[in-house]
C-alpha cells in the first residue's frame, strides 16, 4: 500500500466512525427514521468530498478534529442528495453502492424524510458551538455549505438535469449544470476544509478554488466515461442509464476519446493551480489524480 | 382595526416582502425551480412563526431588521415541510391555502427539489455574515434551527405521524409526536427572535421556552379541533382528513369539548409563563390568544 493509499484508508475509516457517531442512534425514537438515516449514510462510498476537505485542511495546517466535522457535514449533504435523487419521481434507481436504495429498502415517505433530516443534521453539525475558534469564520462556512446545496448549487443543478432529459444540451449548458450539480459541493468541501485552518490570502484562495473547479468538472467527465464503459456490477449502481434516458453527457457530446482527453486536461489544470503552494498541497494533487484515474 | 391587528398586518406584510426579496428570481436559472419555490412560499399563510419571532424580539429589544431575517428563515423551513408533506408519498394533498399544491401545479420531482432548496435557503439566510453582532450567538441560532428541523424535531415528528396512521396512539405518544412535529419549530421561532436582542438570563429563557411549548401544543390542539369542525372552504386545505385516514388526534382521544378545554388551559399557562416580564411581553400574550382563538 502506498503512502497515499494508507492516508486515504485511514481517513475513510475516520469519516465512517465520525458519521456513525454523529448519526442518531436507532435506539432513539423515531427508530425507523434513524435506522434508515444510518442505512443511507454508513458502510459505503469512497468519501471523496471528506477526503478533499482533509487534504485542503492539511494545506492550512487545520486541526484534523475540526476538519473531520466539516467533512462529515458535506458528506451528509451528499448522502441526502443521493437518497432523494434515487426516488421514483427523480432518477427512479433501485441500486446504490450495491444495496437497494432507501425508498426500496424502506419506503418512499421514509426516503423523503431521511433526505430532509440528513440535510438538517449537516447544518447542525457544522453549527456546533465552538467548532471553529473564530465564530465569524464558522458562520461563513455555514453560508458556503448552504449556498452550495441550494437552488444556485446542487439542487439547482439537479433541476437543470431533470429538465434536460431528451433535450439536446450544448456544451456550455452541460457545463453550467455540472458546475451546480456536482461542482458546487466539491468546491465547498475544499473551501470548508481550508477555512478550518490558517487564513489564506485572496490569491491563494482563488488558486485553491480553481483547483476544486477543475476537480469538480473532471469528476463529472469521469463519471460519464465510466457510465458509458462500465457494467452495473463494477459500478455498484445501474450503469448505462444516461444513454438509456437520452441524457446529454460529456461522452454523448464529445465522444469517448475526447471526453477522456478533457479529463486529463482538467487534471493538469488542477495540478497547475497548486504550483504556488509547498509540499502541504501534495494530498490535493494526489486526490486529483485519484479522482480522475478511478474506475468506480 | 385594533392595535394588535395593525401590528400583525404590518408584520405579515413585512415578512411577505422579505421573503420575496430573499427568494431567487424567476429570471435566474433554473427558472422553473425558482418559479416553484416562489409559488410554494409567497402569497399565503398567516406567518404565525415569523410573528412569534418578532414578538419575542420585542421582549429583548432586538433590531427588527435582524429579527426579520431570522423570522423568514424559520418560515422557509415551515414552507419546505408543507411542500414535502403534501406529496403523494406522504399526505397526498392536492390543496394548500386554497391553491393546488406544488407537486400538482408543477410535478413531483420539482416539489422534491423545491423543499430541498428551501431548506438550504433557510440556513443560507440565517448564516448571512454579520446578521447578528455576536457571531457565536449566530452559530447557536443556526444550531437551534437545524436541531428543530431534523430527526429530533420536525422531520422526526412527521415520521412518527406517518407511522401512527391507523394505530391507537396513547396521549403521551401523541404529545411526543406534536412536540417534535409542530412544537420544535414554534419554539425555535421564539428562541431565534429573542436571541437577536439582549441576552436573557437562564430563568427568563426557561420561562420563554415554557411559553412557546404551551403555544406549540395549543397550536396543534386547535388544528385538530378545526380539522374536525371546519369545512374545506373555510380551511383552505382538505378538511376532515385526519378522521378519514384514521389518524389519532386530540379530538379523537379527548373528544371535542375536552380538546377545547385543553387549548384554553394551555393559553392560560402561556400567559402565566410571561408574568415576570413587563409590557414588552404584550405581543407574545396577544399572539397566544390569537393562535388559540383562530378559525383558520
Amino acid at each position: 500500500m502506498s503512502d497515499f493509499q494508507a492516508w486515504m484508508a485511514g481517513h475513510q475509516e475516520r469519516v465512517e466512525a465520525a458519521l456513525s457517531n454523529a448519526l442518531p442512534l436507532t435506539s432513539h425514537a423515531p427508530t425507523r427514521l434513524h435506522d434508515a438515516m444510518r442505512y443511507a449514510v454508513l458502510g459505503g462510498g469512497k468519501r471523496v468530498r471528506p477526503l478533499l476537505a482533509f487534504a485542503a485542511g492539511e494545506l492550512t495546517q487545520a486541526d484534523p478534529a475540526r476538519v473531520e466535522q466539516a467533512a462529515i457535514a458535506v458528506e451528509l449533504i451528499h448522502a441526502y442528495s443521493l437518497v432523494h435523487d434515487d426516488m421514483p419521481a427523480m432518477d427512479n434507481d433501485v441500486l446504490r453502492r450495491g444495496k437497494p436504495t432507501v425508498h426500496v429498502e424502506f419506503d418512499e415517505a421514509t426516503a423523503l424524510l431521511v433526505g430532509d433530516a440528513l440535510q438538517s443534521l449537516a447544518f447542525e453539525i457544522l453549527a456546533q458551538p465552538g467548532l471553529v475558534e473564530n465564530a465569524a469564520a464558522q458562520v461563513r462556512m455555514l453560508n458556503s455549505l448552504a449556498s452550495a446545496s441550494g437552488s444556485h448549487g446542487m439542487a439547482g443543478g439537479q433541476a437543470i438535469d431533470l429538465a434536460s432529459v431528451g433535450k439536446p444540451l450544448e456544451m456550455p449548458e452541460l457545463e453550467f449544470m455540472h458546475i451546480l450539480k456536482t461542482g458546487a459541493l466539491i468546491r465547498a468541501s475544499v473551501t470548508l476544509g481550508a477555512l478550518c485552518g490558517k487564513a489564506l490570502d485572496a490569491t491563494a484562495m482563488g488558486k485553491l478554488d480553481h483547483y476544486s473547479k477543475c476537480v469538480g468538472l473532471a469528476f463529472q467527465v469521469v463519471d460519464d466515461v465510466l457510465d458509458a464503459e462500465a457494467s452495473t456490477a463494477t459500478l455498484g449502481k445501474t450503469a448505462g442509464k444516461d444513454a438509456a434516458q437520452n441524457k446529454p453527457t460529456y461522452v454523448s457530446l464529445l465522444g469517448l476519446t475526447r471526453a477522456k482527453d478533457l479529463a486529463e486536461e482538467l487534471r493538469t489544470d488542477a495540478h497547475d493551480a497548486l504550483l504556488g503552494f509547498g509540499p502541504e498541497a501534495e494530498r490535493l494533487k494526489q486526490l486529483a489524480d485519484y479522482i480522475i484515474n478511478r474506475d468506480f
